[in-house]
């Protein structure tokens, strides 16, 4: 739309691009309002709507993502979660331990992550294992164990579906839901939580292209829910020394295409708690806007992922120790990269 | 157990087992009797066993799958769908659209590759698509057209189930039911036609392991469905000129390591129509027990997949050109493969 | 040109081309003459061409491996070595040791080869290692007892060159020069082989894509070196259950875009001898032009590559097992193939 | 040897290494000596050392990088070229073009590179490409144009060395010389650098694993030349979205088995100078020694790599932006890194 195009205008437009059975998809930017047409073969109406009021230009979309890319949304998303904003300059940072595994485990690694700063507690209670006969949850009790412990410590959570029926369950406990790796293109899921009214963070598939995690967000946000996350962690290569590859590179190609918030996973990215700390950093500086961290009081003898997992000493040095020079570091580079990518 | 143990000693051990709160699958071959125990820290048990009577030895499978591979089931697993055979020595031959596009569409293609000679007609209802704002399947309606066309030409269906609450709908039309590669890790779906009493085809991940994809396997077998086949479809590599890499080694790993068939997918293995003929001659020679091919009457007017999708013309040449020589090829071949396996 | 093209009118055109700074490449087939322009920019000197006498068009050519393409050359390049036909129709089998050990290991084999239906030996004198601590050949030694074992078989012999300065030495005792997958880009290693009258095999990089692959055969036959074998060894993935993956999806791409012969080598490609038998014949169904396999007399104790050595039993077994009824499928199926690919 | 052992006692142990014909390589770290043995099996000569004066242990290195790795040198290597400091604690910058094109290119970018505050001047006067028809190089000419730059800037040079046969004339030139990744397993290339008295930057292979990489290097420091640099400059992937995936990962993980200083390239690892200043500073903050950053007068023009190509503004701002902070968070950062690796 023109600068200064009115509210009724607007809603013209969209009218128009409904009554021709589109969707129309009004974002408000600082600057623009721009409106999406979505649909098939969209451009076919260019001619319904290119004398309307207000209309600046229309302008064919040739990347797949729509909703997600920043052509319809120039600014950054973000989000509020309680006091924390996800998005924008600063870092905010998840931590926990791969799964729940008992109130004890749980109640020691929450206080011990807010007292060294962690923004978020994260613990799976649905663990989507590679074998049938590994551990796989402690399910409904575990979102309990989580709601207790952001009852007792302030932090919001985040925690994983895996199933569409279990959505309602999960989004009623949760503050922001996951959508784990192995189910980045399990579309069902994908359009349940579409319709959850709470931020959800998308992990990228091991092998999934950056077009293609960007189209299973489309999948979301295509359903009416804007407030995605993507999520890092790592891709898989021919490297066996890590578990993972982790595609920093994705970093600063995703805030380029799309305005869509990112975490980086150095966890599951390298497999190793000695690395850890290195690709935290390193995450950060690429753009990230956030970090997600396992920790476990005593990882040797976690359920699941205890050799990546920090130990508490360990997570409170990588969030301590520089925190200051750190700071400048994000907030100078930040800057770079804002100027860089638009 | 040893050879020439009585049923009633199998029962003992397999109560034994049970009585102790793990799972017992009895596994009968030509030669032996093997029972396998399911469940964490299984070892754990041994000395409960060890002294029963017809207990030969007790072997402690190192080997993630349990129920997928040969140790407690030596022989190749066949399963009969009407009057064809999967696994074992003859070649079956799966054939039809990508997806269910109209009823001239199906009806059209199911004549021309029954008349080929193919076994199975094949044909998507539900459809898993990178973007969603392309072609998703005809649902509900593709399933009856594929029954109508079942009833026309007397071949027996496989089509693909998405979602854990589709699969009964799906297993009620289908003969076989298809899990795309996609959702090889999508648990909760697995664990629902593991429930089923219909053939379930596997397909590999884009970047599964060969282990991860046996273990998807057994989380179907766990639930009680053994009648597992697999579908090796292409891994993803950096090579671009193709749409995948067709991973043939697959086959003969897999055919050591698992009693379950193996059926190869040239169509998605290559991405190109001008490929599929040599790789699907490769797959046989290979050593797998099935082939699925894309056909479509028209590919360049296909809603999916037409440039990997053969004409008519180009399908019967694939089945009818060299019948006698390569029945030939395949029966000696066959006696190597499986005498080299064992 | 124009059918019927005189010599003197090809000939015109030709000097044309290199009086303008270009190099000319002529390629006589059954039907036509191609004259190739090479070098930068080559088009830009159309208009001086397009007149001349005989010309019947100028097609820019946008494939970047021109003398290795299939436009100027549309016919199946077939090269003779002694009494062997490498290319077209038959399928020719090269097999020996990784690595010439001593006298007795390598005629013990070559005299097992040779009596099994092998065509050529080979014998590594010069290895790559990845490790400096491991055995590295024997050098030139080796050289002289792969000629001795020639003499005493009548087998032909192929042997890899790794350095230019040995170029010259291998080139006199060898019949067929290797270029391994290592040195695929080696550029001046492939410029000097360029200058040899002799074939030279050119196995495929571990990462190369096949666009890659023609492009460094585009470096030997752009020295005038016509005769040159493509030879698929298998490309590194995230698969680690085999020790690399065989990619015959390469061998009908390849003969689609290229004149050259190809090879597959199903040791290298599978890395153990179990899967070996299995992978030559789907190799071969895929339309390879000849195999490579390593066979040791006794692979426990190898320098090198022991695991994918075939014991002279199993290579009798791969050989013999099937000669009738897979002549007959490669004959029919090589019809097909190339009534497909052109 | 045990803390305090003499110089003699040193001696006469690597006296007997050498006696029994295989090689003794002395480290002598702040605390403690150790001499390497290296040779095949070298732990056979295990018992004829144990009794020598002064040893305090034998230790199998079963990790088959031997001078690479931090058992035998368990301090960062440091190598000073001119005042610039390679290892340790600072970040030195090697910025200029891809190749030398022409005097008033190379001279423009120098002085541009120098006043920016780079230390070393790139520029590749032999280009290893991968189609035979592109520009290959200014050669020799381009040799005396760097030299001619490092006496007009100060900035010692940087250069690609191909083939054995140019290592002689390439370090007469060159402050640094450079093995390529398409060379990384050139083991006559690598023979021969290794026996120069100058620093060796050894990129990653595109599909080396940092096993195969280390091994790399081995072949160098086994020749006698201990000055060799690790680059990180991308690996092969499905990406298809950047030119590489810049493995950050490998930078902690060879810090830790590695005493050699790693250099990270983001101008080949993501192929775009649009993500080139993230993944510097991603690069930095995951531990690395140095950068190599490609930069160009008019990227546009440039003959190669133009796309990941800084221009001089760009360059200038990487440099400059964020110095201070940048500097306080790395020095912090490395203090961490290094209290973790050891």
């Amino acid at each position: 739309m023109q600068q200064g195009a009115t509210e009724e205008q607007v809603d013209r437009v969209a009218h128009q691009i409904e009554a021709l059975n589109f969707k129309a998809h009004i974002s408000k930017g600082e600057t623009a309002t721009v409106i999406g047409v979505i649909g098939p073969n969209a451009i076919e109406i260019k001619d319904s709507l290119v004398h309307l009021e207000g209309v600046a230009q229309i302008i064919p979309i040739t990347r797949p993502f729509k909703l997600s890319g920043r052509e319809w949304h120039p600014d950054d998303s973000t989000y509020r979660v309680g006091d924390v904003q996800i998005g924008g300059d600063s870092v905010f940072v998840i931590a926990g331990p791969c799964a729940v595994e008992s109130r004890e485990q749980l109640m020691a690694t929450a206080h011990a992550v807010k007292s060294a700063g962690a923004h978020f507690l994260r613990g799976g209670a649905f663990k989507p294992r590679t074998s049938p006969y590994t551990f796989q949850g402690m399910g409904l009790h575990g979102l309990k164990l989580l709601e207790e412990a952001r009852a007792d410590t302030g932090l919001a959570i985040i925690t994983e579906v895996m199933a569409p029926h279990d959505v309602e369950a999960v989004a009623e406990s949760a503050d922001i839901l996951q959508i784990g790796a192995r189910n980045m293109q399990n579309y069902n899921l994908l359009y349940e939580v579409g319709q959850v009214h709470k931020p959800v963070m998308l992990k990228r598939g091991l092998s999934a292209t950056i077009e293609e995690w960007l189209l299973a967000a489309e999948y979301i946000l295509s359903r009416g829910n804007y407030q995605v996350i993507l999520c890092e962690r790592g891709i898989r290569t021919f490297e066996t020394m890590t578990r993972n590859t982790l595609d920093l590179n994705a970093v600063p190609v995703v805030r380029e295409l799309s305005h869509l918030p990112v975490v980086v996973d150095p966890s599951h990215g390298t497999g190793s708690w000695r690395w850890v700390e290195a690709m935290a950093c390193a995450g950060v500086a690429a753009g990230a806007h956030g970090l997600m961290v396992e920790v476990h009081p005593n990882p040797s003898e976690a359920y699941s992922d205890g050799p990546q997992s920090l130990k508490f000493e360990n997570f409170e040095k990588l969030m301590g120790s520089d925190v200051e020079p750190r700071k400048k570091f994000i907030q100078a580079h930040a800057k770079n990269v804002r100027n860089l990518d638009i």
